[in-house]
């Protein structure tokens, strides 16, 4: 099966939450992205965002860890429908990032993709080249993150 | 200072590397992108990649604690020197990523920083928005991530 066979321009499917404790915040921040809003409970209290929140790199982590769980599960589904479930490759990269509000401790965002349009590939017979739209929520179902990604799919 | 006080448009700069270590490669993947070639060293050799190769999204997080520790460092340059040091604030997001290339096990990627613009931001008087285009290459100075991100700037 194709992208194109399972989803249409503008279906929407939600792909998993994901709790950001304090705990995680800080795992990820200190390796990764050690400002002090991001790494220090009480420093971040006098910055911009007025209290510890999240490195935004650990919301795109958090989307592809949504996202692969979220597809091995469909992978299952299908062929246990007796379907052939399209072969994703790996994603180019992806467009239009934004950060749109901090993610604080305990705050939980849910992602979903929307698919846009699939279409093949002229330079590799065979390859499709997908794009979707991905997105995160918080808990008040406001915007938290937002991009537009592409991924490669083969016969 | 203001970023535009230090740097004019196509200044580069390299903000340093970090080794892709297999350890360090799976530790990530397992977390937030479990795919075989990321997490398999046998399972990868059967994939597109042939090898055990980075997350994607590793590659950017191994960018941001590259650049802020160069920033960190520039900072405390600019201070020895009497001089006030921009505040940067959060970025808003960024555009275009490319994964160029696979990083395999204990490849080392170089990161740089080319300056490409600052203006004032009408929205927030006082504040400033200024593009950077980032990159990442190889041992070999072959690029293996690109993208261009925006951050915010203010007095």
């Amino acid at each position: 099966m194709r992208m194109t066979e399972l989803y249409e321009t503008g279906d929407r499917t939600e792909i998993g939450s994901y709790l950001f404790t304090e705990e995680r915040i800080l795992r990820f921040a200190r390796k990764y992205d050690p400002q002090r809003f991001h790494t220090d409970r009480d420093a971040a209290r006098n910055t911009m965002f007025g209290a510890l929140c999240a490195s935004g790199w650990h919301t795109t982590a958090a989307w592809m860890q949504c996202f692969l769980r979220y597809w091995m599960a469909e992978i299952g589904r299908l062929k246990s429908e007796g379907l052939e479930p399209p072969n994703l490759g790996p994603s180019p990269g992806f467009q239009k990032l934004q950060w749109l509000k901090p993610v604080f401790v305990d705050e939980t965002v849910s992602y979903s993709v929307t698919f846009l349009s699939g279409r093949p590939l002229a330079s590799r017979p065979g390859w499709h080249l997908n794009t979707i739209h991905c997105e995160g929520v918080n808990q008040d179902a406001i915007a938290v993150i937002r991009f537009e990604s592409t991924v490669l799919e083969f016969e």
